[in-house]
């Protein structure tokens, strides 16, 4: 059978890093180009040992064109601002390629939102691509994402958030207000570029919030659970859905923290239940919303997920307590952030961009 | 001067081995009876090889009379549910000598709600000394703690949790509802008993929320936080207040969580704010209302508290920041969970009890 | 194509569990029993809650008669000493079924050897398959490994210590004499079994050297390295060999030590040079050595390996430094503990004992 | 009493900040000023905010006149290569004023050896220094630190090598020849710069071998233990000594390694035992060769020290195996990186300088 063709534009960082270690087991693809603006002309093994007998592949400077001609597909794991410019040039002649960008440049439909919270505009060209594309989370949008040429990989804190709460705002079983996330990330969600905050001496037994009120994966979580929340979304806010309710914007309270560990996500989601739940009516609501769902693991109280269960895995794993004494929900969702909230899921999306099973390579 | 003759039952678990760290630097303590139910005989060097040239004595069994005899002060670092029994031993000749209990069998005025919380009853002995306990938060109590016999030591999460709100409850500038406390520790306190969630290779590189909802730590926390609320705590809820308000009882959502470090608690408060402060206004609140206490620090916005940075201190770090979106206030509240938390507390508030600088040896 | 049916005793430990990780990928096996004398009756996900979705299968208790129906090869992840009389069970009735025991008992030839250093005696049915016994390391004895029926899987320690020495003691470019390794290993190799000194709070952030005489894993790498040094191993000692020389046992220094991580193992080997080497000729060495060995890399100067590189693979990885003041070699050589320091290697094992590449399901 | 003034040139660095958390428990001295290149013009609890209430004090830029007029003793806390510019220009007016630097500058009394090793020339002015600067490892010169102007204090790696192999070769116990020092050290000890090995997703849950031939900690080692091996060293190498031996200078093999945490050395030594001696003897050898040096402490066999022992304190731990099989003895040695093996013991030597108590400050 022929095999995907496949490049990567950010090989050295830790999500092209973490794209390689996934497709190394993949069965149906080949590696064609690995792009790195930092380490061209050095095999990828002498930036990343690990890969040595295993893969054996200098890494070239961006050459659009070649890229374009020898693949199937591209991943573009690139600081957002920078796919903005780059992925229109890769879709321009329409050629049947695809790309899954694994920056934030294409997921706020909204592109003033965008430049409000990323302070970038979209260039005409880019906006052209926004309009079609896709948001990649297979569990809400699998179908389009099948049909996409151009598939926004989704956020790691957007991942977690979104899919631990999807099943409740969907069917409104919580206030829309009063949603709280609070959010712990081991360091290699930021990034291999170096910065005092992550020297090993000054995180290493510690723990701290940052980023308190503007981190800019907040506009993402809140645009998914808008909506989700408002199965109607065309009409105005305001006008009556089919629940008989308004429409309402979904505003959350968000909180990173950096967590001394390399790597997963935890986030612990507070939500007011308006109705009088008890745990198996949750436990079958989330069963049934991601029936279709290979990576999404329901755990069932008194289970709760730790983030060892998840690492260096496609998991989403869900569990929750309801605290009756506050009518409160608590959802935690757990991924690893580079897999699931990253490079694990732009493979799960190349998957089905292709028609191949959603688990391949990826179990 | 004379020296304060101070004894440990309980002294080879960590927040004994705490005690015993902090006190060989105070000036005016002298060390007398080490008590330890698992080493009796054996010299703590021989349990904690840290103090070898530093302290040379032999753990001895529990001997009430003895230690009465030979102390000024007791610090029981006992489980819960044991306390309960041996302080009223301690007491019940009237001798002078006081006590500081860091269990949670004090802490607790109605004692119902000890039996719900911690299932054990409170004997008729017991409840003579609960009565005159004194909550051993000198921030908050510290004229009662200068003339109490008896005080009960804080738990650790509660420490963080209340300094970290007191200043708005007790101004009412938040509601009482939709109170969220999501809590951080690190392993040590869970303390020094063997179980396979704190066995290195299970709990290293990992993190996960547990007891999320019947945490024992709740009731103290809102018996602080309801009492700070309802100057007028005599009235009966229902009756306005000076405020000209109800009284309302304080009922929180709290989530502890276990952080792969040794040492520290991180605290994320969430509450609504009533009115429409800035951020000037609430570091001028929280530096007035603690402007006595020694022990807390606040750090202006943007800056934030770091677990490491209250690490092996007796500090409360306490930031903030405005969610104006949300109409929230988050408070970050970090603490180290055996000293401040714990064993820290305990030596303050000797100091407080015995009129000496209520920071020395803490410093 | 037929599968090859699998069956674990000793499942839930920690090389039971990675067993079953690995197998879980295994294209050509199939998962029969597994074995826990602490969890029978539970389903292998309530033990470790990573498995869930991917394998769901209850832990039964040891029935030697069903496994042996049901089973081509087992893999018993024991204790020493409980082996020695399991193993026999399994295989006396000769029926074609194959043993990869991951414990010592089947690891040292000489029979007074073992009762010397694992304080136990062999039985006469358990001596009758020590003589048939292979050592199961694939670089060394993969054509002894093809016919055997019992392979004795080595140490973790060992199998790090000798696969980075080998080709330098089997082309004698060393001395006999004065060869130290000091080894640091992750948590992990200590297995799941409660002890103090292996709660997080007591090792975090330390780190120490432990059975600084009599580690058990000794005899092991000094029948290995005496093999190795001495090709003529059925002569006495003190005849000539094919060198010309003396044979000499091969006596080492070594000393484990605990590193505050999980997984991984880097020993850190001195032996004095007995010629003038140049670092090429010696990479040169270890690579004709290792020709046919997937699993070893070889970093060449002044390249050296670290744990991460290693983590979670089967790889054995080998650098070295000449340290010309003082006439030594240094070699560093870094395994997984779990993998090639023990399931890894066993699957390794059955890979080649069944006739399947070497490296299917391992990569 | 009249306190003494104190400087530090290079305080924000780790072992500019363990200076300051030392010297702000120390009784008799007053911190004067901090110098800092990266930091001028802010205050110390911007850059560590662990100071807050502790200390309120701008950093300055470096200004030689001001901090000798200032100063009864400068600390100089700056990589090697500065301080042989700076330490000068601070003692030419020799106006009584201390220098107790950190740097390697001053330690080799030979300046070819250092230019060798530290690839910079020592200049005119810096030689005259050189001549008279004392070694300040206070075990062994304490007398000449007394009365020294300036005193280079031990790196880190030497203090615990050459404490630990100290009464070994002074009393010729061992052979000179095939001495293994087998390190590990924190990542403190690497300083806070930035680099990508110290980035903590690239060391957390790693280990490796670094330098492993040229460690400039290596001369210094060999000269301070050819010292001890040939108490006649003014004698040419070949005369024989009062031992009736030849002078023979020490070459070790020496090889440090980075552990995942974040203060604390373990050094483990090895050396050929020359003399039959039993473990009693070794003991009193070591606790009579440090009978005045309240910062050794001796392990008696089977205990070891622990990095986690010395943590934090300024303390040099001690312990040893005979390994009666090989001839050797292993020596474990221990002490935190920051205190003993940088700012605590430069504040030991502040003491001696003046007169004070040893430990004063530092228990």
């Amino acid at each position: 059978m022929e095999k995907i063709k496949v490049s990567i534009i950010g090989a050295t960082g830790y999500s092209g890093k973490e794209l390689i270690r996934i497709l190394l087991k993949h069965p149906r693809i080949k590696l064609m180009h690995l792009v790195s603006a930092s380490y061209v002309g050095q095999n990828i093994c002498e930036v990343y040992p690990e890969f040595t007998n295993q893969l054996d592949k200098k890494l070239i400077e961006l050459d659009i064109e070649k890229i374009v001609r020898d693949s199937d597909v591209v991943f573009t794991a690139l600081p957002h601002n920078i796919s903005l410019d780059i992925v229109p040039e890769l879709l321009i002649n329409k050629n049947q390629m695809k790309v899954i960008d694994l920056s934030a440049d294409f997921r706020l439909k909204d592109s003033d939102n965008y430049t409000k919270w990323y302070k970038k505009e979209h260039s005409e060209k880019s906006r052209v691509f926004l309009k079609e594309a896709v948001y990649g989370l297979p569990e809400l949008y699998k179908e389009d994402i099948k049909k996409a040429t151009l598939v926004a990989n989704p956020g790691c804190y957007p991942t977690s958030a979104i899919l631990g709460m999807a099943p409740l705002l969907a069917r409104r079983l919580v206030e829309a207000d009063n949603i709280i996330i609070d959010a712990k990330s081991g360091t290699s969600g930021a990034g291999r570029k170096l910065s005092l905050g992550l020297h090993f001496s000054e995180c290493n037994e510690s723990f701290k919030a940052y980023k308190t009120t503007m981190h800019n994966h907040i506009p993402e979580i809140e645009q998914e659970l808008s909506l989700l929340y408002n199965p109607d979304s065309g009409k105005d806010e305001g006008e009556k859905n089919k629940y008989g309710k308004k429409n309402k914007e979904i505003i959350v309270s968000f909180t990173p923290h950096l967590l001394p560990l390399s790597r997963g996500i935890l986030s612990t989601c507070y939500l007011n239940l308006i109705e009088d739940c008890n745990e198996q009516d949750i436990v079958t609501l989330y069963q049934n919303f991601y029936q279709d769902a290979p990576f999404v693991r329901i755990f069932e109280p008194p289970n709760l997920p730790e983030i060892r269960f998840a690492q260096l895995t496609n998991y989403c794993d869900i569990g929750f307590t309801i605290d009756k004494r506050v009518g409160k929900i608590k959802v935690i969702s757990v991924i690893d952030n580079l897999t699931k909230g990253a490079s694990g899921q732009a493979v799960q999306n190349m998957n089905i961009m292709f028609n191949l099973p959603e688990t391949m390579g990826l179990l």
